[in-house]
C-alpha cells in the first residue's frame, strides 16, 4: 500500500524557483571576469536562468545533452547550473586549471555540445577548439562590449544571447532519477573520472549539506563559496544558498588573499569553504596584515586534510571555527563533517584540536565502513586503518561511460582513502591508499607527519610520500617548504617530530623543495613529487 | 539520461539504523507511565526496534496492515514506531485524548490489526474493546510486574513479547513510496480526516524539518518534544533526533509544568516544541516561582496560533526565542516558520515581535499560495487575506479511504486556513475559514483581536468567534477566562483593544467563562463556544 502523499520529483529548478518566490530581493555579490562586481539578486537569476533555457532550446539542446562551462563562480556560471539542469539537460563543470590535453580529453569525452567561457579562458579555448570533436556553440560569459574583436573560433555573446530571451518559461517536470550535471574527479591519483549525478541525488544532498551538524546554512547567512564551482559543485553550496535564501558571495577569478578578505569583511560572510592552501594564503595575510575576520563563524575547509595549526590559530586566534569536512566527487561531494557531538562537547585545548582533525562522522544519509585488503569489516576503534567504503543515495553507482559498476557485492564504494573509525563515528583519513606508506609491513600515516611538520616554526608547507627502502621496502620522506629566511635538516625535523608521532614513523629523509607542486584543485600533488626522487635514495 | 548515482530508497528504517550505528551511546530519556524515568539510548532503541519487527511478524502483521498505539511520548512508543515502520507496516498513532466513540470510529476506519497500550488507557481500551472490529491483538506496553491482575480484554505485555525475539534483524528495502504512518487531523472542525503518510514524505519532511530555518536540530541539541507522538508524529521531530543523534527527552504522560521546568532544566533541554496552552501553563509556573529555563535556546510553537504577549514575554524576561510555527496533520505537519531572514534582520521591540506574530515562511520544499474564493491567485501584500493553499512532497494528496483528490486543478491542497502572505513569503494566518467573521462583507480576524486581548492585565485566555448580528450579518464575541481575583467588562476590553485593533474590530459582547474548551490537541474548541451560544444575542 502506498501512502497518500504528493509526488512531486526532487529537482534542482526547485530551489532557484523556491528562491524567486520566496527570496527575491536577497542579495548576490558577482565578481566580474571582465572586472568589476555586480550587486544582484536571487530574482534576477532566477529570470536570468530561464532565459538560459530558452537559449539552449533554441541552440537545439535537449533533455540529457551536456553543456560544458570553463567558468568562475560568478552569477552567469549559476544561471547556467539553473537553466540547463533546470530544462534536463546536463550542466558540464570543467575545470579550467586542468593541462590543454586534459580539457581536451574531458570535454571530448563528455561529448559537450554548447561551452560557456569566462573571459579569463578565451584564448585557451581558441588553442584547443578545433580539437573539441562535438561543441558545436562557443558562448563568452560577457556583455557585447567585452566581446574579443576578432577570432578564429566563431563565439557567440552571453549577454545578446539572453536579450534575445523574454524569460517566460516554466521549469518543466520530469523524473528526478534524470542526469543534472557531471563532474570529473580532480585527477589527483590518474586519469579524471566523470561522476553523472541526478537531480534526485543532488537535491538530496544539497538537504544533508545544509543541515545544523554540515554546512549550517540558513537564510541569515552569508555565504562565500571559495570553492569553485567545477570542483564538485563547489560542494552543492550554491543549490542550497538559493532554496535557504541566503546571501551568497560569488568571488569570480580573485583567488588571492587580499580580495577574499575584503568581500569577508565588506559583504559580512558568516560563512566561507574552501580548500587548505587558500585558507593558509588567508592566514599569511592576516599575520601580515593584522587585520581580523569580521563577522565569519565558520569556516569550511576540506579536499585534503585541514592541517592542525591551521584549525588551532583560526580558534585561538580569531575565534573562528572551523568544520572540517571530507567528500569526494563521487559523493557529490559530502562525505563526514567534524563537530563535537554530545558525547564529547566539552572537550577544548588539544583535545578539541585533535578532534578537529579527525574528517568527522557521516552526514544522515551516508553510511560508512572500513573494509580490508579481503573485504572483511574492519573494527571502529579509532585504531585499526583501512579502505574507507560509503553508500547512500548521493553516492556514485558507476562512473560515467563505464560499463561496470563501481561498487562492491555489497553496494559499498571504496573511496580510495584509507581512515580509522573509532566507536563514536569520527573518522580520520591517514592516507589515500595509493599513497599509503608500508614501512616493514606495517602503515605509516603521511597525512599525520605532516601535521606534525606543520608545526615547526620553519615550515610553510609540508608533503609527506612513501618511497623505496632497501630494507624496509617503504620509509617516508618528507619534502619541506620552508618560510622566509629559515633553515631546515633531516635533524631538526625528527627531533620537532620525536614527541608528536611514533617513533618508527619519523622520516628518513627530508628534501627542502622551492614549492609544493599541487593540483588543480589546490591538493598536494604526491604524484609529481614521486617524479622529482625517481632516483633518490635514503641516506643511510 | 539518468544519473548514475545509487538507488536507496528513503526509508524510515534509515534513522533508526543511522543512530544505531553513529549515535548508539546518546540518550534517551523516557518518563514511564507505570511510574519513574528511565535512561536509554538510541543503541538500545534500535535493538528492541527489531525485537517489535519480529513481534509484528509472529503477529501476522505484514506490508500495509495498520499497528494502532494509544500511547504517550516513550521509549517504547519510539520502538513501536520504528518496528512498525521499519518492516513495512504501517504506524496508526491514536490520539487517546478523544471521547470513546472518536476512538471507536478511527480504530475501525483504520482497521488496526494490532493496538499498543500504553497503561494509561488500559480501562478505555477495555471500555470499547468489543466494539473494535479489526483489533487481534492487544499489547500493554509495560512489562509483567505491571501487567493488570485480570481483564475482559486478553492482553499481551510487551516486555514479554520483546523477551521473546532475538533482535537479529535487517531492516527490509522496499518502495520509499510504500505507506509508512497514518494519523487523523484533530477534529477541530468536523470528523477527523485520515492522512497516509510514505516513507518518501516523512524523510523529505523530516530533512527540511530539521534544518537551520526550521526546527535547528543537530547532534548537540537535547530535544524535548512535549507534542505528543499522536498529534502529527510529534511534528516530525522523533524521526530528526535518531537520524542527527539529538539527546531526546520523552516526557511519558506528564505534561504538567512543574514536571516540564524540571526536564527541561536537569537535563539540559535546548529545544522543545509544544501548543501555546502547555507554554502558557509553563510561564505561570515560572512566574510563581521564580525560576528560569536552563539551557533552552528555542521553544517552538504551532498547532494554533503564539499568543503575542507570549513571545514577548519569552523573548524579554527569559531571553529565549520563540519559533512560531504553522502547520497541520495533511502537511506531515511542517509547513512554515518564523524567523527573520537577511532582508528584516536588524528589528527589535515591537517589531520583531510582530514578526514573530506571524506563522512565517514556507520551509524549503513547501509552495504556498493565497487564492480567492473563486479560485484566483491574490497578491502576496501582507494585507489581503485568501484561502491558503500549499504544495509539496510532503502535502496531502488524497484523504485515507477517500476516493477523490483532496486537491485542486493546479494541484494546490487547501488548508482551511485564511491568511495573509507577505512579499517576503512571511505568512500569516487570520482564521480558520470556518471561523472567519464576516461583518457587513468584510473580514475580521479572530486571531488578531484574541492576540490583542491577552495581553490585558485581567486576562488568562481569550477566544473570539464570530455570532449572528441583525445588522452586520456577524460581528465579534469574546470569551475570557479571568486570572484570579480580576474582573473585566466589554467595555473595559474594548478600552483596552482600541489603540491595538481597527475600531470596526471591537466586539459586540463579551463572555466571561470558567475555562475556554479546548481539542484533545490542545486547540480553543470554537465548535464548542459556538454552541455555548446558539441563543444568545448581542445586547444593543
Ligand atoms: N578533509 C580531507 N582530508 C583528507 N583528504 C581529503 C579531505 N577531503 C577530501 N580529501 C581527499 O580528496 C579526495 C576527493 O577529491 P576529488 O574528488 O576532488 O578528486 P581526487 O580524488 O583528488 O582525484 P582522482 O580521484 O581523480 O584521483 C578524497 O578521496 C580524499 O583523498
Ligand atoms: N501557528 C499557528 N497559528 C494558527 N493556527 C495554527 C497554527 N498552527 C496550526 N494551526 C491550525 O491547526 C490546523 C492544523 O491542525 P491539525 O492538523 O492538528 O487538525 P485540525 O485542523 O485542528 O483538525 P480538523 O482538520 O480535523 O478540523 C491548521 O490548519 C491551523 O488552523
Ligand atoms: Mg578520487
Ligand atoms: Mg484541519
Amino acid at each position: 500500500m502506498n501512502g497518500l502523499m504528493q509526488d512531486w520529483p526532487l529537482l534542482i529548478s526547485r530551489f532557484i524557483q523556491f528562491s524567486e518566490k520566496n527570496h527575491t530581493e536577497v542579495e548576490i555579490i558577482s565578481m566580474l571576469p571582465e572586472g568589476g562586481m555586480l550587486r544582484t539578486n536571487y530574482g534576477a537569476v532566477s529570470q536570468r536562468s530561464k532565459k538560459i533555457a530558452q537559449t539552449l532550446s533554441r541552440l537545439g539542446i535537449k533533455s540529457g545533452d551536456r553543456v560544458g562551462t570553463l567558468a568562475w563562480n560568478t552569477h552567469r556560471h549559476l544561471e547556467i547550473w539553473f537553466g540547463t539542469s533546470g530544462m534536463g539537460a546536463v550542466t558540464h563543470t570543467v575545470n579550467p586549471r586542468l593541462f590543454p590535453e586534459q580539457l581536451i580529453y574531458i570535454i571530448n569525452h563528455a561529448e559537450d555540445i554548447v561551452l560557456f567561457v569566462d573571459l579569463s579562458f578565451v584564448s585557451i579555448v581558441q588553442d584547443i577548439a578545433s580539437q573539441l570533436e562535438t561543441v558545436k556553440h562557443f558562448v563568452i560569459m560577457v556583455g557585447p562590449e567585452h566581446m574579443p574583436a576578432q577570432s578564429s573560433v566563431h563565439f557567440l555573446c552571453y549577454e545578446e544571447l539572453l536579450n534575445g530571451e523574454n524569460g517566460q518559461y516554466s521549469w518543466p517536470e520530469f523524473n528526478e532519477n534524470t542526469a543534472s550535471s557531471l563532474c570529473y574527479t580532480s585527477g589527483t591519483t590518474g586519469d579524471p573520472k566523470g561522476v553523472l549525478y541526478s537531480h534526485r541525488s543532488n537535491y538530496l544532498h544539497t538537504m544533508s549539506a545544509m543541515g545544523k551538524d554540515a554546512f549550517n546554512i540558513g537564510s541569515l547567512d552569508v555565504v562565500m563559496p571559495v570553492v569553485p564551482m567545477f570542483h564538485a559543485n563547489a560542494w552543492g553550496i550554491p543549490y542550497g544558498t538559493a532554496g535557504l535564501g541566503a546571501k551568497l558571495v560569488l568571488i569570480g577569478p580573485h583567488h588571492d588573499a587580499e580580495t577574499l578578505h575584503n568581500l569577508i569583511v565588506d559583504e559580512g560572510v558568516t560563512i566561507s569553504a574552501a580548500v587548505p592552501t587558500i585558507w593558509s594564503g588567508l592566514l599569511t595575510y592576516l599575520e601580515k596584515t593584522g587585520k581580523g575576520l569580521g563577522k565569519i563563524e565558520n569556516i569550511i575547509i576540506g579536499g585534503s586534510s585541514a592541517p592542525r595549526s591551521m584549525i588551532k590559530t583560526f580558534k585561538d586566534k580569531y575565534g573562528v571555527w572551523v568544520s572540517h569536512v571530507w567528500g569526494m566527487t563521487e559523493l557529490s561531494p559530502l562525505g563526514t563533517v567534524c563537530k563535537p557531538n554530545s558525547l564529547n562537547s566539552n572537550l577544548s585545548g588539544d583535545e578539541l584540536n585533535n578532534l578537529q582533525c579527525m574528517q568527522g562522522r557521516g552526514v544522515m544519509g551516508i553510511e560508512m565502513s572500513i573494509k580490508s585488503d579481503t573485504g572483511d569489516f574492519l573494527p571502529w576503534d579509532g585504531r585499526t586503518q583501512g579502505n574507507l567504503m560509503s553508500r547512500g543515495p548521493w553516492v556514485l553507482k558507476q562512473y560515467f561511460k563505464s560499463d561496470t559498476t563501481a561498487l562492491d557485492d555489497d553496494m559499498w564504494f571504496e573511496t580510495g582513502d584509507v581512515a580509522t573509525i573509532n566507536r563514536s563515528g569520527y573518522m580520520q583519513i591517514t592516507d589515500r591508499s595509493k599513497d599509503v606508506i608500508k614501512s616493514g609491513g606495517e602503515w605509516i600515516s603521511s597525512i599525520d607527519i605532516e601535521n606534525a611538520a606543520l608545526s615547526h616554526p620553519a615550515v610553510q608547507e609540508a608533503a609527506v610520500i612513501s618511497h623505496f627502502h632497501p630494507k624496509w621496502e617503504e620509509r617516508p620522506l618528507i619534502f619541506v617548504f620552508l618560510k622566509e629566511g629559515k633553515t631546515l635538516n633531516l635533524e631538526d625535523m625528527n627531533e620537532h617530530l620525536k614527541p608528536l608521532v611514533a617513533k618508527w614513523w619519523l622520516p628518513n629523509g627530508l628534501i627542502l623543495i622551492d614549492k609544493i607542486p599541487h593540483t588543480a584543485t589546490g591538493k598536494i600533488s604526491k604524484k609529481c613529487l614521486r617524479k622529482l626522487v625517481l632516483d633518490y635514495q635514503f641516506p643511510d
